[in-house]
């Protein structure tokens, strides 16, 4: 399949930047919110109406792809194979309702399982990043640079409390041995501390929509994203993962007990 | 005493409006950073010269005034009788460090030991809040109105991170019961997000300086701050703090284990 890189990245710019115009506007309203899994797993009509719409812009654009999305208006994925869009409309959906402040919506494209482009826009601080592997990285139209390699004693480390009440997978040993714990409950919000080196590692249970953006972004700028048993990430299932520098990983994966 | 309230409120604003700007610069720039207590209790330079400025400021238009003050410029109070200001020149250190982002500056005026007026600047945001019970809470020059008296199922709550993972005080159960954990690790930001309802609960152990401020824009606002065991908090001693709702503070009072 050939693919015009620059125009889907300006592409996925586009979408991004009208959603974040009207999730602005929308964070400030009275929202209608329902639940899924849990009490805590919260759903509004604004992530059912901005998914809508977002879907039927990347069928109307991209007419053979196929999108895996968090509310169901888009496909059942079932292989990787060709161009796959991952759309998250709102990520951080309790922040959005509660904080009114760090959520973001995400889009992550894949071509033939490999990251191609990855998308992420912060609502609030209305900023986009935006790239892919062979395109570079961009906060608006300003290029990313990579993040240090730091240690985990030299950053802040960002678990999903329930993995850390739990103490799950040793999680309590990895804050202990870092410069402390931060929780922001958007793993886009967190995915944008990482690649500037504000956080150096994210620890959570992310369902596919939740991490392909994020992915993409952070592995294009050399952080490492891995599972917690360091076996290949399955792009269509939701999993546990550990996401940081090279060497924060690295550190995790020692100490973490599968 | 006779103060003009309305001149100090616009005084505390005018500094930390001050600070606010250089600190803005200051925080993108390398630090000179060393550790206090631990090797994650981290001061810099800008705290250091930051405070020396405002110490300054306030002694030389109230000179009658003592103040407590978190780097050693301030004087040692021993009681709370006339007027005492406690100040934070950079609350969330760490935050300053390493996420440049949410951190705050603090000053808390506090006459023959009640809450007289408050100030505090999230410096990314430029938005200061202030004020005090008898003059009104504003962010910038908005009035603030009071937050809804939320329940702790219904709101995300905010803990030390040191206190959740050893369970102190139960806290991992009042986790459980509300709609979260967000950990921010600035005081400062904290109450701002308390005020606005964006957050329900704070719980932590705090120097006087971490808290002088934040307790009188909070409870003029209606919200309650209580030590763990319900007696009276003493500003002159650190202390485990529970600020919030007065339904979650009355809710985490019978939770906790002391």
């Amino acid at each position: 399949m050939k693919i015009n890189i620059k125009e889907m990245d300006e592409f996925l710019v586009e979408l991004l930047s009208e959603v974040g115009k009207s999730l602005l506007v929308d964070s400030k309203k009275d929202k209608s919110v329902g639940t899924k899994s849990s009490r805590i797993d919260l759903v509004t009509n604004f992530d059912k109406s901005t998914e809508k719409w977002l879907v039927g812009k990347i069928k109307e654009k991209y007419t053979d792809a196929t999108i895996f999305s968090e509310e169901g208006y888009g496909d059942v994925v079932k292989d990787m194979s060709g161009l796959v869009f991952f759309v998250d409309p709102i990520d951080g959906t309790m922040n959005f309702v509660k904080r009114r402040d760090d959520f973001a919506s995400m889009i992550g494209v894949y071509l033939d399982g490999k990251p191609f482009l990855g998308a992420i826009i912060d609502v609030i601080k209305q900023e986009i990043y935006h790239g892919g592997p062979d395109y570079g990285i961009f906060r608006n139209k300003e290029k990313v640079i990579s993040p240090k390699n730091q240690s985990l004693p030299e950053g802040l480390v960002d678990i999903s409390w329930p993995m850390v009440v739990a103490d799950r997978f040793n999680s309590q040993a990895v804050v202990q041995k870092s410069s402390g714990l931060r929780i922001y409950g958007s793993a886009g919000i967190i995915f944008e501390h990482l690649i500037f080196g504000r956080e150096v590692l994210y620890m959570s249970y992310l369902a596919p929509w939740d991490l392909a953006a994020g992915r993409v972004l952070c592995e294009s700028l050399g952080l490492k994203v891995s599972t917690i048993d360091d076996s290949p990430v399955n792009m269509l299932k939701s999993q546990v993962v550990i996401v940081g520098t090279e060497k924060v990983v690295s550190e995790v994966l020692k100490t973490v007990k599968k």
